[in-house]
């Protein structure tokens, strides 16, 4: 049984998945980023770019490699991608980021309130962020250290597949931000599924 | 007036700096790398990598850069440095960091419960710890993505300076981990002054 999430385009949803239940993220109509956060279902471990970059010994994470907690747990698996590009560097996009690169000066939709309520939604209270996964965001760090944002390569029905290492409550926002995105914010869609299919 | 602190081999130390002091990290014996943290002194911002590659444009940081908060305030400026190259992509090491690659069963040393306790001798409650600013680690990221740990390129005497840009409480520790340093944990050295020498 697969139950499908639709995130509408700047917003965010939330779900919990237990251990061994498999996350499909889904870039429904093409060209789309995300954000994803993990927490335990008790708040005391949280998705880790830093424990994952040095568990994995790379930045760059695709099909086979794990998503660490900061407690040094697995927390997901990537079992299919079809993308194979994403960025775990970049802080969520937020209010002050809009107001500090945008010139926004009022509210403006944003994946680290996305997320926060997301968790909330489900029982947690986040506190501080850790970096989220920014699955399909293209991001090329250049030999001198300097990051350059790229086009998303993730076309209309791209998805990637994560499975659940232990019991998860999960945030996923779709990016409102311009400069990540091939066009306008647009929605994701994700499927929560027992995974009896292969990659699926 | 200069105030020196030594941090002993392995261990962590902290203190409080006022809105424009500057903190001096020293390398006294060569070869030691060490892993800095910053907190707003009410807790609520705390360095952020993620926020810092975004607003800096680039993750390797040196002078003239900016290490910014959760909250994307400034926190800390790089106002000099000898070495030039550091890490901010490794989460600290931890016990269970020791136990996964080193083989360590019991306890061990480590940059995580160092920060931790210092910040907590300065009456803070860490919580889950972001990622430090790995200062004097020397790490490089591949094409492809893999991370290389290099030796560190600071040499005894090397030093960097950082200008608190808010009232902050930092913590300080000598990590020792046998990969990131040239040669056994040793010791390291901070000093906290009102930087009116320039680039002191």
């Amino acid at each position: 049984m697969v139950t499908r999430h639709i995130v509408a385009p700047g917003g965010g949803a939330g779900v919990k998945l237990a251990r061994g239940e498999q996350l499909r993220l889904i870039d429904i109509e093409g060209g789309q980023t995300g954000d994803l956060m993990a927490f335990s279902l008790d708040g005391s471990e949280r998705l880790s770019n830093g424990c994952s970059f040095d568990y994995n010994g790379k930045i760059l994470l695709s099909t086979g490699d794990v998503l660490w907690s900061n407690r040094s747990n697995p927390m997901l698996t990537i079992v299919a991608d079809d993308v194979g590009r994403h960025d775990f560097l970049y802080a969520s996009c937020s209010v002050e980021m809009y107001r500090m690169q945008y010139g926004v000066t009022g509210y403006h939709a944003n994946c680290a309130d996305n997320l926060r309520a997301a968790l909330r939604e489900l029982g947690l209270e986040p506190g501080t962020l850790p970096t989220a996964f920014n699955f399909f965001m293209n991001v090329d760090v250049q030999p001198d250290g300097r990051l350059k944002i790229l086009p998303p390569r993730c076309r209309k029905g791209d998805s990637m597949v994560l499975r659940a290492e232990m019991d998860l409550a999960i945030a996923v926002s779709a990016c409102p931000a311009g400069t990540c995105n091939d066009g306008p914010p647009r929605s994701l869609a994700f499927e929560v599924g027992t995974g009896t299919r292969s990659g699926a």
